[in-house]
């Protein structure tokens, strides 16, 4: 929660015809108009192109909210299809908690309240008349689900409790930007109790590998997994950890957490248990959140010049069919084999569009779904017929070298292949990309370097003191402490590389959003 | 909406340790305790117990607020699974909304804001500022989405545009009870444009026919489809149709709607397009919900004295075991049967449960899963071994009637066949009640008696002056003018059976949730 965007985006935007971006508009419109600005132009002006060309989403009427549109949604929904079977497959089991929680709730426990006390909506009215309690609208929900558990348990044999929601909340923000701040979003929280430190530890890195898998094998994003400074942990909690994923501008951002809440939380809301010896013990409880950001991070991790790029995996179209025809007998047939290619596809869960929009041409159909990510591209024409084959065309591979015309045989397999190649694709790409802006700095003079166009990688004392000046010389923040660099905790006791103050260890520091 | 019950139960209800079901405390209370009040005692609280005694939900600390528990929350994604299934079958898309909309939006549409003004909530701070125009939270989203649409949509090739959004709700109120009537609930609500007047009805129509194929078909409930009186209909439509539900004790309940709204909203939002003669139209809209209260519907349909009752094809666990043992030897063998059968059944997707928990006796435990309403127990114990046999135990056919040794060999077809069943006898059992209850009702003094204990079907005038006079005298409601009874409207031109003032068709009136 503590980024934060000088170029965030003014939420009031005029309303420029370019901007509405709606099929019938891009059917209008010249194939320059469907381009996006290029990244090394200006990268926010890309991003916001690319979210509203490819008609991910939309700023709505209300300051800071954002309307989620059908293809950023179905997006959103391979992302929860893909993270909820992997909650189940560990235990845990969804429910829901109430969006309004009472202002007394969150300022039980302190640096909670400090922590969410700026960004909190407030509702002081309902039916018609003045609440008695103000009752604030879900910032996050470990106050409401404290209070919940502590009369669902009462014996250790009720716990583990591993419940998530599946939930909107809302966080006021001034500088907005769809789907990385924005003062409403959609996320998931998990909220456990468990009878020990150990196992709440347990769970709290167990989610946070879940996260990291989620995002390096369906998102093919290769996160990196670490833990927070005390600065950046999440409020209320005794230690967060997170996934960093590299943008292609090379900020970093914060794409899920996972904190160790300790006994804070058990304590204030009074979350106890008896054990076995019929004696009355605290729980300890843990927390981890996945939102919408995740969509903003797939743009960013994978988007270039011509737009989205999107994994296979997660792509709501996994693979676009372009016919082609001059004359409506040829396109009669084309038609013809286009449903008899697409049936066995889609029968198999393959996620198939066939455009068959009227009035554009092939060329632009081409550069629209390019500009929307879609993973793979057919075509078909009246030459292909002839040859039984079809045009297969790759979205990670760019040009003649990413196309290829192969038999109508056998396509199911085909495709399934290259999907998968073009997920592995993605990923090696975004792994070197990672692994080329990752940088050792032996001084705070090299560290400033690096920080301009990368990360750097430092011994760092953390504290809060070094990482506000930090952040006001450079700009960049204290991102993590990698938890493969930090396998021992500072063991040969170096010194922070910035203060020269005792390191805890070694962190990542970077521009970040 | 304008349902009301007077026996609702006051939502700041006291703490009973009985009241406070956790599987702990099942564990420990007696097979007394486990059971529900008998719905002819007092049906309200039978409702009540069955709710929290299943696990299903719980009350927050917020008035109105409901916590849905784990084993309620998996039953409302078995029905969103089968109705997302059946939106996307339709050619709809999900996308979703602000949380928030400005007090003027609501207050644009004169009918739209009478309705709902009484039962907003109003967010007047966010930020730690007063803001300065209040935001309400969504009650029903057709002015953001109609705010929306109105950017979307320029052309007749955007047309229609079908869009569907899950969401949470807020309308509050003073008597809550689960599932029925809380402050905030979660429903899907879907928002059309089409062209012509013809495609919006012919929409609304068809929506109204996926809700009552759900309900029929997946929940078991045989709801009459019906179209609404003016005083029911909703704030701003043209016209409302309804799927009406019969409950254990005869009431109705409303359990989805589908409006016509005509070009009110699309003239209040400006949602225009250009027709191919290049003139500027004003759209024709719909929208349809089906809410949390679905779980209410099932609860209250199915439920008997022993609790609840869930049709296999929504129930979270359709088949659940109970291993019988004494020693630890007997436990080994038959535990090894038990994951030895399941394996196979869960691998073909039938929804397990074993019944692991220590001490408890098989009898509890039997006791607690039909309370919590599962289809089908499969009893395994050192005989069954014996025999190769497995003991299943229908949930529908109570005692030993519905309890039937069967072979080990070929489980998978004979569970399949038994839930497929059980699902169809449920949705006889009650199509059978509903049909009993139903009386057409020659004059007013019959239809008095007839909606102390049913459902009265009378020519009606569809007057709100006469139905406020009915639900004075009689305290039912206008429930809806049924489709199959009204294929043509009153061709005969009969008389209202109350009022005698020419009849608009011909309703059914009781008691309602």
């Amino acid at each position: 929660m503590a980024s934060q965007d000088k170029k965030a985006k003014p939420q009031e935007k005029p309303k420029k015809e370019e901007e509405k971006n709606t099929e019938n508009q891009v059917e209008k419109s010249t194939k320059g108009s469907v381009g996006v600005t290029p990244r090394q132009e200006d990268y926010s002006r890309w991003y916001t192109d690319v979210v509203q060309k490819a008609d991910l989403a939309d700023y709505g009427p209300v300051r800071g909210c954002m309307v989620i549109k059908p293809y950023g949604y179905a997006l959103w929904e391979n992302i929860q299809g893909e993270l909820d079977k992997r909650f189940k497959a560990t235990g845990h089991q969804n429910a829901y908690f109430p969006l309004f929680i009472p202002m007394s709730f969150i300022e039980k426990e302190a640096e909670h309240v400090e922590g969410f006390a700026p960004e909190l909506a407030v509702v002081t009215h309902g039916g018609g008349k003045e609440l008695e309690e103000p009752l604030v609208v879900r910032p996050t929900s470990e106050t409401v689900i404290g209070h919940m558990f502590s009369q669902w348990i009462q014996s250790h044999r009720d716990l583990p409790l591993l419940i998530n929601q599946w939930a909107n909340v809302v966080r006021w923000e001034m500088r907005t930007r769809l789907f990385l701040r924005t003062s409403e979003f959609l996320w998931q929280e998990g909220h456990t109790a468990h009878a020990t430190q150990e196992e709440a530890v347990q769970e709290t890195l167990r989610m946070l590998d879940v996260y990291a898998d989620f995002a390096i094998n369906e998102a093919a994003i290769p996160v990196i997994k670490g833990r927070k400074s005390d600065q950046e942990r999440f409020a209320g909690a005794v230690a967060s950890y997170t996934i960093e994923a590299m943008m292609g501008n090379k900020w970093a951002l914060q794409a899920g957490t996972s904190h160790d809440l300790g006994q804070n939380f058990a304590r204030t809301f009074d979350i106890k248990y008896t054990d076995e010896k019929n004696e009355q013990q605290f729980c300890w409880t843990t927390s981890w959140g996945m939102s919408t950001r995740m969509v903003g991070a797939i743009i960013m991790a994978h988007g270039d010049d011509q737009g989205l790029r999107l994994p296979p995996r997660l792509a709501p179209i996994q693979l676009v069919v372009i016919p082609i025809y001059r004359s409506d007998e040829e396109k009669k047939n084309v038609m013809e084999a286009v449903l008899d290619i697409c049936e066995p596809l889609i029968s198999v869960g393959i996620r198939v569009k066939i455009d068959e929009r009227e009035g554009l041409t092939p060329g632009f159909k081409m550069n629209d779904w390019e500009m929307r990510g879609v993973p793979l591209r057919m075509e078909i024409g009246p030459r292909d017929l002839e040859k039984n084959s079809v045009m297969l065309a790759r979205r990670d591979v760019p040009g003649k070298e990413g196309k290829q015309a192969v038999s109508r045989d056998n396509l199911i397999p085909k495709i399934t292949r290259r999907l998968n190649l073009i997920q592995r694709n993605m990923l090696m790409q975004a792994t070197a990309f990672r692994d080329e802006n990752l940088h050792e700095a032996k001084s705070y003079d090299e560290m400033k370097k690096i920080v301009e166009d990368g990360w750097a990688l430092i011994w760092h004392c953390g504290k809060p003191e070094c990482e506000d000046r930090i952040k006001e010389e450079t700009k960049a923040t204290s991102r993590c402490f990698p938890l493969d660099k930090n396998e021992e905790w500072n063991p040969k006791g170096q010194k922070c590389t910035v203060c020269g103050e005792p390191a805890f260890g070694q962190a990542y520091f970077s521009r970040a959003y």
